[in-house]
């Protein structure tokens, strides 16, 4: 059998457990170098692709390479740029191809979300168009949650963790303040247009009264007057009134509340921050004191918390995605496949890359409670293995020791290139 | 001996170890039945003695107390409300003295901040005045670390931890976005006139270029020039700028960045939240996109990554309190006394009262680097040991298990009390 080498690059918004799936795809290729020469990354993402800034992670060590298992974020560096389409930019897919030439390049790893799986799709398809022999493989990564097929994606089992672990520790601290202080705290969380990371929240209540008493997520058009109306109940019920809203709330106009004009002291835009919206909505109309976080890079990038169920599923999709190469196959992506919820049990299946580019994946209608303030059953019996299980990374100091790679570069045969 | 109840009570803002502290109080009461009867808990703080809303805390098993020991925030409830002096507001403390006397309380605990010390002192001093036999101890407590004499205050080391973690782990974040996305990244910590929470940031940078490469302190003077100055350095060097920034952080004229009159949509003053004011800076001067956090109640409720020396510094003062009690010592606060730094040993002292109420204890300027933006050697040297250990919460389904106690009132024998 012929031995080329392999590409794999980080894209979009990092994770907690992203490395874990780069430590599967390097360790599970150093497993077969009669089929794989070197692993190369891409130095932030598709563009060390497109700029032959490869790094060569052969020049790690094997425990260096075990250490990304355990570390947060993108060790090679990540990056947002989508390759439009063949037609509008066929240079820049012949320039990959130059390059995985010029590199002995023969599998592509794409570690991403739906963007990346579009991009995935259409390298996987050079190699019909050019006839170069390229495989591409895409790994499923986003804590959105958002990609189709797969039961969950890496990286958003940790953040569910962060986030219901948060919003449970926070809510007793409310509870504790609000005879005479906060009675409303306002917790805000990722996810953009799914309300996946802000239901996980809903975890951390298990009886009547928990924390949080109330969950505003995008799917559910925020209605101003039921939701004052359900912080006052809650404060008159149990005494104060926790909330988790994600950053993608949006008003019946389709406004994003976060967006609604507010201005500083320069009449400057203030970007971002939908919790001290909600916060100062409550005092203005209520009354009632208020605090608010705004968890932001803190809930993707904290793998101190991080979840062992996310952790194993995230090593075990860069592992097959390298057995699927050495399989031969091409334009597929590893799945998660959920055959129980209780007891939690799991396999990893494939799936084509053409079902799983630019598809969004929301929560489903029953998935809400019939208020939209809350989370069903069925969306607990979804939600709770994902978060099952504690991994911690080794502390020295007080501190979790994260590996920071070399990162070596490949020296570059080619010709800059524009991007 | 005579025996008597005890009264302990949780004041002002609550941390993720102050249940440590109740249940060293607890716990050791339990040892002394000879000499100490019941401890009654104030429900919310000192209103619950003012008001007769007293805990049985007899009521709970030997488990449920040991269960303080991990549970984050304040498990009988706390309270701001700070008791005006013995001549403004007698009728409060003839109040409370009525109320030692029906349940035969003899001694005080309570455990708190700056404003508790010298609430506590004046009871200590009701003893002489009214001739009620009623030992009053102060127990330290505040995220913010601003008691005096005491090497460092409970609370403190935890929300530490919490902070230097959240920033090693977003650094990483914003690492490896910044390529394309992100370049500066703004978190925003408690410790209101105090820089240490903040100063605990500096924890996370091992070696030059390492997270965070700004520090904002109250205790400095907020330059805006200079700053911007240090983020663009930062980012031509390092790619990036991770920078913690204190609630606190005032401008030349004293006023609080937070406050710099930021109006929503509707004309209304924004409240809180110097982080975005930071980052829209950094975006309106210098270009960079930004992302920003505020930790608000998670870090200070943050039990699931507390600091094993802050939990057991924490259990210490609580037993160290009932054994002073035991001693017959009134007025008293117990003090955390460093031996050592390297490596740490700490015992447990004494202080009077006196020395500690109403004395709010800030950064040393020997902490601070010459630019103002970071520690120095001697502040890291200090800090390290106090967010030394781990000392997880039990997990099950994978959230920690914290306690809510039964919280079984005490039936009241006195009229009812306006507050």
């Amino acid at each position: 059998m012929s031995k080329t080498n392999a590409f794999y690059a980080q894209s979009g918004g990092v994770t907690a457990v992203i490395n874990a799936t780069a430590c599967g795809v390097i360790e599970t290729a150093r497993q077969h170098k009669d089929r794989i020469g070197k692993v190369f990354a891409g130095r932030n993402g598709i563009i060390g692709a497109l700029s032959e800034d490869l790094i060569d992670t052969s020049r790690e060590s094997a425990r260096a390479i075990a250490a990304l298992r355990h570390t947060p974020s993108g060790a090679f560096g990540s990056c947002r740029y989508k390759l439009k389409s063949l037609e509008e930019s066929r240079h820049e897919y012949e320039r990959l191809i130059e390059v995985f030439k010029a590199h002995n390049i023969g599998f592509f790893f794409y570690n991403g979300g739906g963007d990346s799986a579009d991009t995935c799709l259409k390298v996987s398809q050079l190699s019909n168009s050019t006839g170069y022999p390229i495989q591409a493989i895409h790994i499923p990564k986003t804590v959105d949650n958002d990609l189709p097929v797969t039961d969950n994606c890496p990286g958003f089992g940790s953040v569910a963790k962060y986030v219901a672990v948060s919003i449970r520790e926070a809510g007793f601290d409310v509870a504790s303040m609000a005879k005479t202080s906060t009675k409303v705290f306002v917790m805000e969380v990722m996810g953009r247009h799914a309300g996946w990371i802000a239901a996980a929240g809903g975890l951390a209540a298990e009886k009547p009264g928990d924390p949080p008493h109330i969950i505003l997520l995008p799917e559910v058009v925020f209605n101003e007057k039921r939701f004052l109306a359900k912080v006052e109940k809650s404060v008159n019920d149990y005494g104060y009134c926790a909330i988790v809203v994600s950053e993608g709330l949006r008003n019946r106009d389709g406004q994003f509340l976060s967006d609604v004009g507010t201005r500083d002291a320069f009449g400057h835009a203030q970007l971002g921050g939908v919790a001290p919206v909600i916060a100062a909505l409550v005092n203005r109309e209520l009354g009632y004191k208020y605090h608010w976080a705004v968890a932001d890079y803190l809930q993707r990038a904290a793998r101190h918390v991080a979840s062992k169920t996310d952790v194993e599923q995230a090593y075990a999709v860069g592992k097959a995605a390298v057995q699927f190469a050495l399989q031969g196959k091409n334009s597929v992506m590893p799945t998660i496949v959920r055959k129980s919820s209780k007891p939690y049990r799991w396999s990893i299946g494939a799936t084509r890359l053409a079902r799983v580019a630019n598809v969004e994946k929301k929560m489903p209608r029953n998935f809400i409670d019939k208020e939209g303030f809350g989370i069903t059953a069925r969306c607990r019996t979804y939600l709770e293995p994902l978060i099952k299980g504690e991994d911690y990374p080794p502390y020295k100091d007080g501190l979790p020791q994260y590996v920071q790679l070399k990162n070596i570069g490949v020296k570059p045969k080619l010709r800059p290139f524009e991007l």
